[in-house]
């Protein structure tokens, strides 16, 4: 039940747009070929652009076709029609790639590119994006939680293979097929959490409280703001949080319910130290300068957790995708201008749901 | 250097819609909008649908925008453009976003949605598809070898964050990035192919034959018959195949570049007998019946396989997406015909270049 946008490229040599009668005979072919699956298609508009030619075409009144011209060689054909649930597609799918490999042939087009249909004004966010601003199709099928808590937009979603989905203000958080996240922000096999103290800022989903309990540590204190978001995960998100969420405490363990801010400077005024920190709050912001209040919020968070590290303590982080180059930059360089002085190593690891591959930071005293 | 396509969408209270004084307010409102930012905007052509309501609009004869209102409730807006290379963009795409979450008020829509700038027309081949055809844009930014063979298009694109990627009529092969997808086709850590006999069908990428080899085989026989696909991999995925494709021959290896038919067919003769089969040849087909020429290949390469295997020989392959169960389903019922009788397992692994999950089988004599 939505509109379907179906978008078909031709890059073609551009002297072949050289003049109004070759437009036209191009434009013809098109034409014949569109009309063969869309009977009594009609030009209801047409005019010419500063760099090339417009037409919209019409068939049955329903479906609406544009077709541009432009100069520099590049021919468009957007095919737009509504589409209600269980109704027969205008046009089988397969039908599209056989226009496209005709056209292709007979104007001809050195390239041609028809994009799988672009469903729009669902009720599902079927679309995400990459750091870097791609567009992603999800196999989205269900939204099976959503609130505005006070501090967030909560979504869980389920996806047919990654399983549910925590969405908050519209972008990938956590999903059941991402244990490698959460390893590899606690960096399993290469740090020994036996009998350690931590602490986890953040963490809401419960997934690093979870896998971390599995290490047998001393005691893990986790700080975390928002009430709504551990009630959904604890409902939704089982398998990647175990009852953690539901049990808030246990022998080694005790979520706190409570901005992570005010707990820091109480545990720096008592003298309270861990062996590791945890950052799994906010990612880093893709900004052009490290200014702003989310940047106050990330040094804040960083020169509060070194000074609750043991001398030998870690503070252990997710900062970015790897395809923001700029955005890490900008967050290391943050850590040279800490005091006291910091060392950090980084690891890289592809998170399903993200569809693309993670930062993570692990940052020690110098 | 490529036409621009930026797709915004709002679902709305269909009611709104219900007389042409309420769609003519709406339309107001988004005009309004629009032309803030595109001044001189122009209603170019308008007209009434079977379903709703078309306005063409343009802004200097370049830009143009066409605007649907669907009487179930959606709006769509499309505007396109051409942009020549490093010419500035017409408008910040944070301007979009602005439009977006003003218009969301305004109106106001229950949901909105704005994708990010579709690019067509361009050089490369930016989008890719899922194996259930959801659209997927890649950070490809160079054409690094492009090759008609006798046997298939080829192509090494890069990607900034896969590294460089094979594919093979336009289908995405194996990356830099995807060591998991080898890894999981040999079953890594739980095969053992130390002094085993192994038969390669395919693997032109060279990925496999490279791996095998690191754990000590007494041989391994690759049949690959594109040439082409194997100088390509040797040149430009040296990460993933080292020297095997240059070197074709060593101590305890040997690639044939031959149809891998016909050698199966002699050793079948010969009675020669192998610890591992791979198939690393084309993917299983999604179809709506197991019929047709290449699910002919696919039965006779098994048949074949079979017939090469040791006793407690293993013949091991790639299949299919898991997000196309039916196809998956079909090869199952494929392994279930074969005389003699098999049984097999399935391994599953996220595959960064696929960004998808994809499902491996080992075949073995019941």
């Amino acid at each position: 039940m939505c509109a379907h946008s179906i978008l078909l490229d031709f890059l073609m040599d551009p002297t072949r747009f050289a003049d109004d009668n070759q437009r036209n005979v191009i434009f013809k072919t098109i034409f014949g070929e569109l009309e063969n699956v869309f009977p009594q298609l009609k030009t209801v508009y047409e005019m010419a652009t500063e760099d090339g030619y417009l037409y919209v075409l019409a068939h049955n009144n329903v479906l609406i076709i544009t077709l541009r011209f432009f100069n520099q060689g590049v021919i468009t054909i957007n095919v737009e029609f509504y589409q209600d649930e269980g109704q027969e597609p205008k046009l089988n799918y397969t039908k599209y790639i056989s226009i496209e490999n005709i056209l292709k042939k007979k104007l001809p087009a050195k390239r041609s590119k028809l994009l799988p249909s672009i469903k729009r004004g669902g009720i599902l966010d079927i679309y995400l994006t990459s750091t870097d601003e791609r567009l992603l199709e999800y196999d989205i099928d269900k939204l099976v939680f959503e609130q505005q808590s006070e501090f967030q937009k909560i979504q869980i979603v389920h996806s047919k293979t990654l399983g549910n989905m925590l969405v908050l203000d519209e972008l990938q958080n956590i999903a059941e097929s991402d244990l490698i996240y959460t390893e590899t922000l606690m960096q399993r096999g290469i740090e020994n959490y036996k009998d350690k103290e931590i602490c986890i800022l953040g963490g809401g989903d419960g997934a690093l409280l979870y896998e971390l309990l599995k290490e047998e540590p001393k005691f893990v204190t986790m700080l975390e703001i928002d009430e709504i978001v551990m009630q959904a995960c604890n409902k939704h998100l089982r398998s990647i949080c175990g009852d953690v969420l539901e049990k808030r405490k246990g022998a080694n363990y005790e979520i706190v319910v409570a901005d992570c801010m005010a707990y820091m400077k109480k545990y720096v005024k008592e003298g309270k130290k861990f062996d590791y920190v945890f950052g799994d709050l906010t990612d880093v912001p893709i900004s052009d300068t490290p200014t702003g209040e989310i940047w106050d919020f990330i040094r804040t968070i960083l020169e509060h957790s070194l000074k609750l590290l043991k001398p030998d303590g870690k503070y252990l982080t997710h900062a970015n995708g790897a395809t923001c180059p700029e955005a890490l930059q900008m967050f290391e360089e943050q850590l040279k201008l800490l005091t006291p002085p910091v060392k950090f190593t980084k690891a890289t690891a592809f998170v399903p749901s993200f569809m693309e591959h993670w930062v993570f930071y692990q940052v020690s005293l110098a």
